[in-house]
C-alpha cells in the first residue's frame, strides 16, 4: 500500500472534495480498516452545512463518517481481537478505559474519549469517508454473514437507540410515544416494537415521515400541527405514555411531552436542540414524579445491535433510501439534507 | 337467578363431580362473573391428582379454576369500575390493598391475599369452574374485542411470565435460556422474543415439547438427556446466557443453570420443585456475581398482558391444544395430566 | 364526647380563628385521633398567606395541619390495626389502594387520594389543627416511646425526604449538594448524612440558614450570592455532585444544578417553583446523561422514618425552633412565615 | 536502587521466609510502590495454612499481600495519574479495560484480570509483602492526610463491603442482618450503619466476636448456637430482615437466611464456603420472591471507601488488633489464624 488514500475531505461549508489524503500509520493496539459503506448522520450534516457541529469547530480540513462497515486490512503486532479479512463495524468512540467513568461502565461520558469523524478534539479526528480508517482493536465488532455492508453501517445509529432504551429501563409492555420521525425516531419506534412496547405512537409535522412510520408498522401517528391530540392520546394510552422518546430536538415536542407522559413516566432526551435553554414546566416534574433523563451516544451495545439485526428482530433496511458512490459525496450530502425526502443516506467507498 | 349453579366440584383425588353448588352472594365492592372459558393450571392438576397442592390441603370439597374469561353478570351498588355485560378476565389474587407489601406495590406478597380456586386459605376459596364466581371489582380487567374467551383465559398464565420478566429487568438484546418447555416455559420463550431477547434457547427432556418450541420459533432447543451441551451454548451465547428462566421445577435444570448463566447474569426461579432443599453451587453465586431471584405469581400486570395479546405482540393461541365442555371436566384433567401430549387445556362453561 | 371540638379554622388570608367546629363522625375502617402536636408546613403557609396553595383554592373555611402526633381516641368496629390509646402519627395522604398507581406501589400518584388539611379536593379536607381528626386505620403509624409528640410531628416532613431519596437510588458514598437550607433542605442534608453521602454541601442565600447547616454538621456551605463557587465545588466534588437535591424552589438554583451535577448524575426536584415554566439547558441533560427526576410527597416510608428517628440515626429536634399553643396559632403562622428566623414551628393542641 | 528487595516469600505451607527477592522492573503505564503497611486477608491465610486458596495453587514461591498503603517510588514515563511521593493504596485487581465486562463497568468479572498476591494466574502474581510492588497507574488511589498507613491498608477490605452493598441496592432505612462477625462481617455492620440501615443485627457463634460487635455499636447480636432466635428476630424486624449480608461462609448461616429474610428481601453472598454445593430451600426463593445475589471483590469503589474513612463516616480502626514488623511475618500469620483473638492483623514493611 502507498501512504496515500482516496478520501472525501471536508474543507468548509458545503465543500467536500474527493482527493488524495494521508493514510493512517498503524500504531500499537490499532487496526487499519478498509471501508466499504458509510452512512451520513445528522452531525455529519451539521459539519457539511454549517462548517461546525454546535460547539465543535474543526481547525483544518478533515474526513467525516462514523457509521460504517469495513474489512480489516491490517492489524498491529499486539492485536489478537480481530484479524485481517474480518468484516466489522466499529464503535467510533474510543474511551480511555481507565478513568472513573470508564470503570463505571459509562465510557460514553469519558472525558478523554476520541470520536472518529469529529471536531470534538482539536485537531479533528478523521472518520471513515475514505479508503481507510484506523481504530483501536476493541472498537471493532465483527459482522456475521446475515449482515451485509449496508446493514453493517446501520449498527451505529441503532446502537444510539439501544443505549437510550437501556437508560430508560425496560419498555416491554409499556406505552411509548416517539417524538420526531427522522432516522433515529423511526429506529426508536421499530426497536421499541422489537422490545415489546405496546402501543407505540410517533409524532412528526412532516407527512412523508408519518407515512414512513405507518409503513414500518407503528401503531399510531400523531400530527402536532393538526391541533390538540389529547383525545387520541387518551384512547391510546389513557393517563399518558409510560415513555416519551424525544428524538426531534424540537422545543415544542419536549414541552408537550410533560403533558403526554403518564404520572411516574419517563421522558428520554436523545434529540439535540442546539439552543441554550428551553422553558419547561418544572413543577410538573415534581408533581407527576417524571423522570427526565438524557442519553448520549452509546456504551458497549454494538454486539447487541448486531444480534438484533442478524436474527431479524429489528429490520433497519427500509430506512436506507439513498445510496451514492464516494465520488458523488456532494450529491449524497445534498440529498441527506432534504428532510422530507431522505431517511438514511449511505456512501459506498 | 336461583341461588344454585352448576359447578365442577373437587371432592378428592381424581374425583371431580358436576353438581349443583351454592351460588356466591354478592357483597359490597364485589362483582359476580358468569364464566365462559377456564384454563387448567399445574396447581389445579396438583389438587386433582394428589388432593393437595404442596402444603395447601382443602378441608372441604371446592371449585378449582383461576385462569378464565367471563362476563359481568351483576355488580354491587358501590361498584363503578365495571358494569354488567363487560367481558373480563380477573386477577385471581385479591391482596388487601393496605399492608406494607401492598403499599410497596408487591401485593403478590400480601399475607392477607385470597386466591381463587385455592386451599391457601382455610376453608378453600372457590374458583371459576362453575357458572359463576365472585371477585372484587378491581380484580377485573376488561377484554377488548381482539381477545376471545379462549385467549382471555390465557391472560393469567401470561401474567405469570410478564411479572417474572419484570423481576429480571429488561431482556431486550439479552441471551436467554428457558429451562422446561411446558406451558409457562413456552410462554416465557415467546414473551422473551416479544421483548427483544436474542437468541432464545429452551431445554426440555421431552421431544414433543422441544418440537413445539421449534414450531413457536424459538432460536435453539437443547436436550438435557443428550449429554453435554456446552459447545452448543458456547456458540449460542459465548460465556453463557444473560438470563436463565427456570420454568421446569427440575433440580437438575437449576443446577446446570449455574454453569450456563453468564458471569453477572440472572437465574429466575418460576418453576416449583416441591421438595425441601436442592443442592446448589453457592460459591459460584459469589464468584460469578449471579442474581438468583424468585418470582411469585403476578403483580398488577394483567392490563399489560391483555395489550400484548390484543395487539398481536404475543400469540398464545398455539399453546391451547385441548378444549372440553364442563361436563367433560374429568376427561379434561386426564388429558391435561399427560405432559407429553398437552400444553394448555381449557374447559368451556 | 360532644359532637363539637376546638379547632383553628382558616377563614381567609391571614384569618385563622379558634372556634368550635364539627367533630368528625367515625365511619367504618376509620380511626378518630386526639391530636397533640402539629407542625406548620410550607403548604400550610401558602394557604394562610395567600388563601390558596397554587391551584388549590378552598371553597369554604377549613382546618389546616398534616404533620402531627396524636393519640387514638376511638376506632370503628372493623379496625384492628390500632387500638384506643396508641400513640401514632399518620400519613396525611389516603390513596384508594386499588388503582393502577396504588397497585404499582405509587399511591402518592393515586388520582383518588385524599389529603388531610388540603384543598386538593373540593370541598377541602380538614386537617389536624383541631382537637380531633379522622383517618383511615392504615394511615396510622405507631410511635415508640423514644419519639415524643414533638418528634412525632416531624415524621411527615422526614418522610418527604426519605421518599425523595428512594427516588434517587442510594446516596451511600455519593457527593451530594442540597440547594435550599429550609426545613426540607436541612432534613435532606442530615438524612443524606445518615445514609452515607460524603461529602454533603448545602447552598442558601440566607446567612442564618447556612449557619444552621453548619451547626447540623453539613460538610460545606455555599453562598449563591457570593459569586462563582466553581472552585469550591471542584475541591469538594471534582467533576461535580452525584446528586443535587433541589429543595429551594428557586429557578436559579435549578439552573445552576445542571452545571454542578456530575456527568451521569441526578437532579432531584423536591422544591416547588410556583411558576409555569423555567428555562433549563436541555441539551446538557443529553450530553451529560443527567437524570432530572421529581419526587412528590411520600409513599409508604413512615415506618422507616420512625425507625430512623427512634434509633438515633436522624436527629430532627434541632430543626424545631418555635412551639406555640393552639390559641396562639396566628402568632405561630406569623413566626413560621419569617424564613430568616424560623425552621420548623409547631403548635400544641 | 538495586534490583533486589527484602520480601516475605511464601515457600509452602506455613513456610514464609524473609529474603532477598527480585525487585519488579518498571514497565510502561506502570508505577513502582514502596510499601508501608500490609493487611492479612482470609485468602492470604488460606495460602499460608494450606498452600493454596481453593482452586488456586501456586507453581512457585511468591509474595502475598493485597491490602496495603504505600508511597509512589517511581513512575513510568507515560504516567501522569500519580507522581513520585504520592501516598496511595491500590486496587489489587487489574482488569483489562477493554472486554465486554470492563466496558459494562464490571471489571471485577474481567476474565483477563490480574490479581496481586494471588495464584489465580500461573505463575502467581507477587503481592505487597515486600519493599516494592508494581501496579498499573490507574490502580492507585491517593490517600488524604486524614488516612494514615494503617487505615490506608484497610481500604481494600472496606471496598469489598462497599461494592457488595452496591450490589444490594440502598440499605438506607432497611433492616439488616449480617451473618458472621469476622473482619468483613464487622466492616459490613459498621458500613450498613453509616449507610442508614436500621436496625442492624449480627450473628456469630464466637462470643468474642459478638462482644466486638457490641463494642462497635451494632444494634443486636444473635448467637446461632443458643437455639431458635425467631422471637428475637420478630421483635427486631417483624416479618424478617430486608437484607441478610452473608459474610460467614457457613452453610448453616446461609440456610437460616432463607427463614430470616423478609418476603421480597435480599440475601447477599460475600463469604466463601469452600465446598462444592449447599442444600438450600429453593422453593422459598420463589414463594418469598427472594433475591439471592453474589458479590465478588470490588469494582471501582476505592475512592468512595477513602472518602468514607477520611470524612469519619466509617471508623475502621477498632478492627485492627495486631501489628507486626515484616521480620515477624510468621508470627503475624499465626496470630491472624486465631479467629477467636484476631480481627485485622497488619504488617509494617
Amino acid at each position: 500500500m502507498t501512504n496515500m488514500m482516496k478520501s472525501a475531505v471536508l474543507h468548509g461549508v458545503k465543500d467536500i472534495r474527493i482527493e488524495a489524503y494521508q493514510r493512517p500509520e498503524l500504531l500499537p493496539g490499532m487496526v487499519l480498516l478498509r471501508n466499504r459503506t458509510v452512512g451520513i448522520c445528522g452531525s455529519d450534516l451539521h459539519y457539511y452545512e454549517q462548517g461546525r457541529n454546535g460547539a465543535f469547530v474543526p481547525n483544518r480540513p478533515f474526513v467525516l463518517g462514523h457509521e460504517f462497515a469495513s474489512e480489516v486490512a491490517a492489524v498491529a503486532d499486539d492485536v489478537d481481537l480481530v484479524k485481517v479479512g474480518d468484516r466489522v463495524t466499529a464503535n467510533p468512540a474510543r474511551p480511555c478505559g481507565f478513568c472513573e467513568y470508564c470503570k463505571a461502565g459509562r465510557g460514553n461520558l469519558c472525558r478523554k474519549a476520541i470520536m472518529l469523524g469529529s471536531a470534538s478534539t482539536t485537531p479533528p479526528t478523521d472518520g471513515a469517508l475514505a479508503e481507510f480508517v484506523m481504530v483501536r482493536a476493541d472498537q471493532c465488532h465483527k459482522l456475521p454473514d446475515e449482515i451485509d455492508d449496508s446493514l453493517g453501517a446501520m449498527i451505529e445509529p441503532l446502537a444510539v437507540v439501544v443505549h437510550a432504551l437501556k437508560r430508560a429501563g425496560s419498555v416491554a409492555g409499556k406505552r411509548v410515544l416517539v417524538t420526531g420521525a427522522g432516522t433515529i425516531g423511526l429506529l426508536a419506534a421499530i426497536t421499541c416494537r422489537a422490545f415489546g412496547a405496546v402501543p407505540i405512537a410517533i409524532s412528526d409535522v412532516v407527512a412523508a415521515r408519518r407515512a414512513k412510520a405507518v409503513e414500518l408498522g407503528v401503531d399510531a401517528v400523531l400530527d402536532p400541527s393538526a391541533g390538540d391530540f389529547g383525545p387520541q392520546v387518551k384512547e391510546l394510552a389513557g393517563d399518558g405514555f409510560d415513555l416519551v422518546f424525544e428524538a426531534s430536538g424540537a422545543p415544542r415536542a419536549l414541552q408537550s411531552a410533560f403533558d403526554l407522559v403518564r404520572p411516574g413516566g419517563t421522558i428520554l432526551q436523545v434529540g439535540m436542540f442546539g439552543i441554550d435553554t428551553i422553558a419547561i414546566p418544572a413543577d410538573r416534574i415534581m408533581a407527576k414524579e417524571i423522570n427526565y433523563i438524557g442519553s448520549m451516544r452509546y456504551g458497549n451495545v454494538f454486539d447487541e445491535a448486531i444480534r438484533l439485526v442478524a436474527e431479524g428482530r429489528v429490520d433497519v433496511r427500509p430506512l436506507i433510501n439513498g445510496v451514492f458512490k464516494l465520488d458523488k459525496s456532494t450529491e449524497a450530502f445534498a440529498f441527506a439534507g432534504d428532510k422530507t425526502l431522505s431517511f438514511k443516506v449511505q456512501i459506498e467507498i
